[in-house]
C-alpha cells in the first residue's frame, strides 16, 4: 500500500464517518497530524458547537508529545484555541495537517480554524474539499497569504462523498432512509439491531428535524420512537398516512412524548421540505419513496433468519452506489446513494 | 483516536484480510514498518511462494526513501533478503515492524524472516500472534536473543481470526460457504456480482483443493465453475447429489475443463475432510450444511431486487460474528464465523 498524502487524507475521511449524521447542521469532517513524518493523531469533528476537526486534531497532537499538559482539561474552542496560542513554542512549525474540508476562515460558536493554523505556522495543510459554504470559506487563501503551503484536491471523490449530506442540508434539506436488515434482508420477525447500534440511531434521530414513519409501522409496532438510550430529546415526527391523526390510537407510545409534535400526512412534500429528515421503515416505504430519498442507510446485523417480510410484493429494483461502509462492535453501517 | 500500537496493528491485519485465502498453505499475514516513529509501508503476504508480508514491508519501507534503488526490481525472498543485508547501511537500526503473526525461523520457500531480522538489527519488533507451526516457531526467542525489543499480543483477537482460516487448514481442514447477495438478501434473478467480485472468487478458486455445490445448482445454472477471469488452473469439483454423476448432462461446461476431476456424492465427509474447501450455493444448500462450515464468505452487491428466491422456505436462524468486512470497488466483502 502506497503511504502518501491520499493514505492520511483517507484516515481522516475514515474519522469523520463515524460521525456522520450526528454533526448536522455542520459537516462531518476529520483531521490528521503529522509531526515530522510522524503521525499523531487523528480527528473528526463531533457535534455542532464542539471544536472543529482541526482543533480536535491539533489538540490531541500536542497531547502526545505533552500527555500531561493542562491542555487535557480544555473542551471549549476559545479555550483550546487560546492554550494552543500561548503554549505551542513552535510545536507546529515542522506538523502538517490533512483536513477533509476547508478549514474555516471565519467565527461563530468556535473561532476561526484558519486563523490558528496560520498563528502556529504549521509547515503544510492539505485539504480535501473546498468549503462550500459562503460565510466560512477564505482559509485557504488566508493560509496561502501567511507563506504556508497549502494542497488541495486531496481523495476529491471521497471528500465530497463525506460532504453529500451537508451539501444537501445547505442546499434546501436532505432526506435519508434507514433500513435495519439481516445479512439475508429480512427486517421482521424479532429485533435485529443491537444495543450499540440503537444507541447510534438514537443519536441520529436527536439531530433530526423530521423523522417520517408510515402508518402500518405505527399501527404494527406500536413504537415510541424517541432518543431514550442516549437521553437525548426525541425529534418531530410526521406518520405518512392517508388516515386522519384521530384514527390512531393514541395510547401508542409515540403519542405521548414531551414536547414533541406529531402530524399525519399523505403529502411527500412535508417530508422532503424539511432539511434534515430521516424515514425509517420497510421495503414497502421504500418503494413508495425510493426515488426522493437521498441516502440509503443501512443496519446489518450479522444474523440470517427467514420472516414472512421476504414474500412482500415490493416490486424494489434499484442500484446503488457505496459513499462508505465500516462495522463496529457486531454490525455494519453501510451509506449508499442511488447509482445515477 | 489513539495513534499506539494497536493502531498500526491494526492497519497491518486489513491489508492482510485483502489476501485472506490466497495465501493458501500459508497464512494471512500483515506488517507495518516505521522509521523513527515515520510509517514508512504497510505490506501482506500475497501468495505461497511469494516473499512473507515482513520481507515486503522491510522492501518498501527501503524503497520509500530510496525509491531509485535496484531493489524495486527484486521480487525473490532470497534476493530482497541478500540485498537488504548487504544495503542496509545501519537503515533499519531505529525501525520497528509490527507483524501480525510471529516472524518465522525456518528456511523453507523462502528464507527465514527472523534472521533477517536479526541481521538488520531492528530497534523493535511487535507481534500480533504466536506462530503455530511447529517448523516455523522460535523467530521471537531469536530475536530477543539477538538483543532486539519484541513485544507479543498487540490485538491479540483480531490477529487470531486473521489467522482463523490457516488454524484449521493445520488442523485438518477449512471449509468456508460463499454466498453472493443483494443488499436485501436476494440471490437469483440476474447477475448479482461486479467484474471485481468474480476476479476475485476466481482467485479464491484457483487456491482451492476442492469446490462444492449442490446437484440442482449444476443443473438450474449450467455453470463453468473455472478461473477464468485470472487465468488459473480451476479446481476439482464435488456435486453434492443424490444422483449419479450419469444422471447430469454431460454438456454443462463444468464437466469439460482440462485437468479438473468432478465427483458426485451425498457424502458430506467427503466434502469436510477436504484441507480447503469452498461451497458456492443459495440458502438452501447453506440450510443443509451450516452445522459444518467454518466460515460464511458474504460479496454483497449495493442493489435491492425481489426475486423468487425471497420466498424459498428454507428454516435458517443463525447468529455469526463478523471477522473481517471491507469493500473494495462497489461491492461488500464480509468474513463471519459462526457466533457460539
Amino acid at each position: 500500500m502506497e503511504i502518501n498524502d491520499d493514505f492520511y487524507m483517507k484516515l481522516a475521511i475514515d474519522e469523520a464517518w463515524k460521525f456522520q449524521l450526528l454533526t448536522y447542521p455542520n459537516p462531518a469532517v476529520g483531521a490528521v497530524v503529522l509531526k515530522n513524518g510522524t503521525l499523531l493523531s487523528i480527528e473528526a469533528h463531533k457535534e455542532a458547537g464542539l471544536p472543529h476537526a482541526e482543533v480536535n486534531a491539533l489538540k490531541a497532537a500536542y497531547l502526545k508529545v505533552y500527555p500531561k499538559s493542562e491542555l487535557q482539561y480544555l473542551n471549549d474552542s476559545f479555550e483550546i484555541h487560546k492554550f494552543l496560542k500561548n503554549n505551542h513554542n513552535d510545536f507546529f512549525e515542522d506538523c502538517e495537517i490533512f483536513v477533509t474540508l476547508e478549514p474555516c476562515n471565519h467565527t461563530g460558536k468556535t473561532p476561526a480554524c484558519s486563523e490558528l493554523m496560520e498563528f502556529l505556522n504549521l509547515k503544510r495543510v492539505v485539504v480535501g474539499s473546498i468549503d462550500p459554504n459562503s460565510n466560512a470559506t477564505g482559509g485557504i487563501e488566508r493560509l496561502r497569504k501567511a507563506g504556508i503551503e497549502v494542497n488541495t484536491g486531496i481523495c476529491k471523490q471521497e471528500c465530497e462523498d463525506l460532504l453529500y449530506p451537508f451539501m444537501k442540508w445547505l442546499n434546501g434539506g436532505f432526506s435519508f432512509f434507514k433500513l435495519a436488515t439481516r445479512l439475508n434482508g429480512t427486517i421482521t420477525g424479532g429485533y435485529i439491531s443491537s444495543k450499540e447500534t440503537l444507541e447510534y440511531v438514537h443519536n441520529i434521530r436527536s439531530k433530526l428535524e423530521l423523522l417520517a414513519i408510515s402508518g402500518n409501522t405505527v399501527r404494527t409496532d406500536r413504537p415510541t420512537l424517541d432518543c431514550r438510550y442516549v437521553n437525548k430529546q426525541a425529534p418531530n415526527v410526521l406518520i405518512y398516512s392517508n388516515s386522519s391523526k384521530d384514527e390512531f390510537d393514541k395510547e401508542i407510545p409515540l403519542f405521548n412524548i414531551l414536547n414533541r409534535s406529531v402530524i399525519v400526512s399523505n403529502d411527500k412534500n412535508k417530508i422532503f421540505n424539511s432539511k434534515n429528515v430521516m424515514i425509517e421503515g420497510g421495503y414497502s416505504l421504500l418503494e413508495i419513496l425510493k426515488d426522493d430519498i437521498d441516502m440509503l442507510l443501512l443496519l446489518v446485523s450479522p444474523t440470517l433468519k427467514n420472516s414472512n417480510d421476504s414474500t412482500i410484493e415490493y416490486l424494489i429494483d434499484e442500484k446503488y452506489r457505496i459513499l462508505h461502509q465500516y462495522y463496529n462492535g457486531n454490525e455494519s453501517v453501510i451509506f449508499l446513494t442511488r447509482n445515477i
